[in-house]
């Protein structure tokens, strides 16, 4: 998994009658600093998450893993809200803080 | 996923039977200013998008999750059109502007 | 998939029995412009490609899914043998010109 | 697989079902001299591995490969602690000398 | 697949019981002249190569297509020793000539 996070929403209309009813959010990795590391994904949201939120990502076959997610065209999925986390001791992120 | 941007086609007449069939479009990715990032990808496309259009694209085992593409050796799928998307409450593609 | 030219072939004597049989071929990546990225692949040929032929690479566990390559431990295949593609309605590349 | 250092822990309440009870460590990818690479990545522990440990981490849809992992949306794992390696039969790292 | 060469071993006693008896090799990626890229992966033998030979690298899904690796954590697999390669007829590497 890695951390991301989310700061827009993308709207498909037309798209493979499978994933009709996802929430595809834009999201931007960050590193354990909470910086933005310039990659981003669009990512099946399957826990309510919103806009700027960080939360973890998980890709691949993986994203399929989730009751929304089952055997549909989706590589990428918003599995967990992050509320902390440390870095040799240290807290680098804690939700309450930040928002 | 990831947003691409449609700007040509391959044509392949001698393939592997189980992608008969199927249209390979060649697929710019673009970040979330709509810019592209210089890699690409051939997808199939299996919602009737056309050259311009702005397209999600899954790959991996995730691109065989469509009728078209079940059991294909397949990596990558447009499985959705995209009409806008917004970052930080700011709409940054919208498609009828665009085209 | 990926667009890619072989350029040469790898011999293996000792492998795992499962892959007996299968052809290696060195394919290097091209770009939308048939110049190369600098990246390449060992991808099994499907499609009976030969040496300077441009191609279509799928990756991963879609790489599984030919007759040939099923349930071995293949993660690159050649599936296509591509004849043309075009650019915003240039065309960028045609197999009897080049060849 | 890919060397990595347990650096820290993320903690998340609000989660996908299937994945609650797993714990998601912070690690940092390191390569054959023990030099951080610069990627990192959060991998759910079935070890038992702590902070400072080096370990093994298995990602894509061989994370879920473990009986804690099965069917979840996880995409990297620890599944083993490093005791030591070499590089053309000098000792890299030992466990015991590190900590 | 890649190719790679064979640089050491890593040896890990607590780790999840299916990859038990698994050998764990430590390989550098090497690119079509045989120099070395610098990406590294730690791989299961399936084929009883040894260090410093050159190998066939198979990773994700299909680095459990073995009958060692079915089922188990494992993202990546030696499964042949490369005997000899060419490159637009030109021979770039040669087993015996190496070693």
């Amino acid at each position: 998994m890695n951390l991301g996070r989310i700061v827009g929403m993308v709207v498909a209309t037309r798209k493979e009658p499978s994933v009709e009813g996802l929430k595809f959010q834009l999201v931007r990795y960050i590193d354990e600093n909470g910086k933005e590391t310039g990659a981003e994904v669009v990512a099946v949201d399957t826990v309510g998450a919103g806009p700027g939120e960080v939360v973890l990502v998980a890709t691949g076959s993986s994203a399929r893993q989730t009751v929304l997610t089952q055997n549909r065209p989706c590589d990428a999925v918003i599995m967990a809200i992050v509320d902390s986390w440390d870095v040799r001791g240290e807290t680098k992120y804690r939700k309450t803080e930040e928002r």
